[in-house]
């Protein structure tokens, strides 16, 4: 839910993907939704990303960033997981389980997904490379070496441990990556796993409200 | 420190960098010594790491991993966090500095990680293919654009944000990776910033203690 609000968060103006949902600040509006909150999006664009105002709150002049109060923060994992301890809807009670919760975190942004950031770069910036075609199914070996062991870890679970978490969230997020090339549905259990993650009233609200975004009046 | 104690880790008998201290059981080493904690290593075969023991623990097969009562939890960021949330020593007193601590351990996993991971990957594993050489300089260029930013903002500061946290261990952590192939060197203020987490004595002891395990006789 887009509103006013005292949070703040950054989206392109225009994300690469054209609103598919699989720019970065989905993830957190996914999360946002989940807890309930209600949030402003400052859109930016492509040329406001390496300004000084931008890079004060984003080193790395990315996207997404969030701001409250005084406090400006940036990387979605760490938003995310912000948002989780201070609200209920994204972490168990247990602090055991929070703490797995938080290994799903980081197995998705550290282990899942770099090798998925590998096929993204061979598909985009090196499609017209002379080793594009020979490279290409090296690097999707790769992606399955993480998806397999994912795929037998859920077996035929709903979420990655107990109900729905953090870990999930950003764990499908990911995943939504390897659909487009297809890797997804060579495991069924994975394909069923996102598709569940999409399902969520959370996720269609910011699914709905980034696409608006990107394919809205520019600001 | 390494003696008998509740807290268990995992790392390889022999790591691939044969002590070098780039596997990511010194990241977790490193933290248990800045927080001042005793811990067991278990160490583990390359063969073993396939087992249902260990994926029963590491879903994905890989070190390190850490147990402490029945708790049991994978991933380096996660368990650093773990660490950084229950013992002192690695996170701010405020809230707000701890946040922009993670903040920091995430976009060392997420942002500065992953193309480092890709040139490793390139050097190691397609160092005979025949595009090798000529693609070598662009997965460089994709680390230099990390590398660029991350020096900006640290300018002259010794520490990302104030004094030392889990964020400087993890992001120190990531860059001893991009040594070897020259490119810290690139950005002398980075060389520096890694040198200083080098020379804290927590730091010391847990390379220290990872060399030993690699260069002793096995287990």
């Amino acid at each position: 839910m887009t509103s006013s609000s005292d949070i703040t968060i950054t989206a392109f103006q225009r994300s690469p993907d054209g609103g598919r949902g699989l720019a970065r600040d989905t993830r957190v509006r996914w999360a946002l939704e989940e807890v309930g909150l209600r949030y402003d999006v400052r859109p930016l664009s492509f040329e406001a990303k390496k300004e000084p105002a931008h890079l004060a709150i984003h080193p790395f002049g990315l996207i997404p960033t969030f701001e409250q109060d005084d406090l400006a923060i940036f990387e979605t994992g760490a938003i995310v997981l912000h948002l989780a301890e201070r609200h209920e809807g994204l972490f168990p009670a247990d602090a055991g389980g929070r703490a797995r919760a938080i290994s799903w975190m980081f197995a998705a942004v550290n282990t899942v997904e770099p090798p998925i950031l590998e096929l993204s770069a061979a598909v985009i910036f090196e499609r017209d490379q002379p080793w594009a075609q020979d490279r290409l199914p090296i690097v999707k070996d790769r992606v399955r070496d993480r998806l397999r062991p994912l795929s037998d870890r859920l077996g035929d679970a709903d979420w990655l441990d107990g109900d729905f978490s953090a870990g999930d969230l950003m764990m499908v997020s990911v995943l939504l990556r390897v659909r487009p090339p297809g890797l997804l549905d060579e495991f069924p259990n994975l394909a069923a796993y996102v598709a569940r993650g999409e399902a969520r009233p959370a996720y269609a609200r910011a699914f709905a409200d980034q696409l608006a975004q990107n394919t809205g009046a520019p600001a």
